[in-house]
C-alpha cells in the first residue's frame, strides 16, 4: 500500500541507549514526528488544532524488527484512517537502508479540551486528512 | 491480580506536554523505571543482563485510560511471564489515586550480545522472576 | 557546605546514549528532579506554583566530571538561594560513590502566567526556601 | 558574525511541557541536532568520530531569553572553535520569526574510549571543521 505520507530523519545520539541502538521508546518521537509534519503540510496544527479540539492518545503500539544505530537515516513511513468522526488512526513503518525495522500504530481521539469531553473532528480538518474517491 | 511488583512516582515537570497531561510516550518511561527497579530488587540488572546476555524490545503497548497530570504520584504494578526461555512479557497497570489511568505490556527477547542472536536467558535469571508453586 | 535537600535514584537505561554513558543533557533530568522533589518537601507545587504564579527558567549550566552509567546510583544535592524576590538560584552536586561527577545550577525567574510578565514569588513560597538565621 | 551552519526544525509536542513552552533541557536537542547534522555535513560521524576517538561533553550551558512554543520553527545557528586538540567548542544561537531567543554553547573533550582518556581529535576532523585563513 502506498503511504499518506513519510519523514526521514538521522537517528540522533539522544535516541540511542547503552546497548548501541535506538530506545524502544525512541521510535515513538520518530512516529510523532511523522504525524506533526504531515498535518503541518495538510495545513492544520497537529495535536492542539485549534482553541477548543485536540487529539489525545488512546493507544500507542510498536513492534521492533530490527535494530537502528547512530546516524542511521529512517524514514517513516504513515498511513491515516477515520476510525469514526472522533477518533484517528495513524499506522507507521519505519524503513531503513529499505527494510522495514518497525511497525506500529497509534490512535487518537478527539476532545472538546474546555470540557475535556470526546467530540468531533473539525469537518475541515476531517476533509484535509481522508482522501475522496 | 496480585502484583508481582508496584514502583510509585511523581509526574515530573518533563513528563508533560503542551496538552498539560503526561506525554503519551512518557508512560514508557513508569513502565521502565518498575521493570528496572522490580529486576533490581530480584538481584539482577536489566536490560543488560551481565557480559553476554541482553534483553531488547520486541513489542511495546500502552492502553490511556485517563490522563495525568504535573505532581501526580502514580503507581506502575508490574506482572511478570515466561513466554518461552528467550522472550520475557511484562503486563502493567498504572494507576492514580487507586483508578487505573493506563494499561500496557512489554515483550524483551534475551539475545547473546556478541552475535546479536536470540539466545536463552540465564537460568538464574529465569529462575529469580518467576515464582515457583 | 550543606546541602538544602539530595534526592537519589538510579541510572535508567533511556538515561544512557550509545557511548555507554549517561547522556549529558540527562543530568539535568536529575536536577529537575532534584527541584520538583525539594519544593515538595517544602510544601509548594513546582515549577508551577498556583494559578497564577509560575518559575520559568532563565539559565542553566552542568559541568562534566566523571561519566554515570547505567544502575548507577547517584545523589544529587542542591542548595537554593535567592537571587532577588524575582529569582531563584538553584546549585547541584551530583555524587556517585561519593565522588562529584557533575556540578550545576539552573536560575528560575517568577512569572505573572497571566501576562507572562516578571512577578515576585508567593511570599510563602520564599520563606518555606530560604532558611532564617 | 556568521554562523558556520544552520538547522531549522520545528517544536515538537513532546518538547513542551505543561507550561506550554519547550522545557528547558529540551534546547539541548536542538542544539544536538545542529551539532550532529553540522558535523555529518563536514563528512563525519559525532559524537562518535570513529571506532577509538568519542567526543564526550565538558560543559552544557543555555540562557533562555523568550519562549518557545509547539509548532514554531526554530532555526539553530552554531560556531565552532578549537580551544585546544583535545577540546571543541560550539556557541549556538536559536532564532524564532528573526528573534534570539535563546543563546548556549557546549564544550567537548575528545578521548579514547578504548582507555576512556583524552586524546587529540583526527587531523583529518579538525582539519573539516576549521576554516583556513
Amino acid at each position: 500500500m502506498e503511504a499518506d505520507y513519510s519523514f526521514s530523519e538521522d537517528v540522533k545520539i539522544y535516541d540511542t541507549d547503552a546497548q548501541g541502538i535506538v530506545h524502544y521508546s525512541g521510535y515513538y518521537r520518530f512516529f510523532t514526528d511523522a504525524m506533526q509534519e504531515f498535518i503541518k503540510w495538510k495545513g492544520h496544527s497537529f495535536p492542539i488544532i485549534d482553541q477548543n479540539k485536540w487529539m489525545v492518545v488512546l493507544e500507542s503500539n510498536a513492534k521492533y524488527i530490527k535494530s537502528a544505530r547512530l546516524g542511521d537515516t529512517l524514514k517513516t513511513s504513515l498511513n491515516v484512517s477515520l476510525v469514526s468522526k472522533k477518533i484517528l488512526r495513524f499506522d507507521f513503518d519505519i524503513t531503513c537502508k529499505d527494510e522495514t525495522i518497525c511497525k506500529g500504530y497509534i490512535l487518537h481521539i478527539c476532545i472538546d479540551k474546555n470540557v475535556w469531553k470526546s467530540a468531533e473532528m473539525p469537518q475541515d480538518f476531517i476533509d484535509s486528512l481522508i482522501k475522496k474517491v
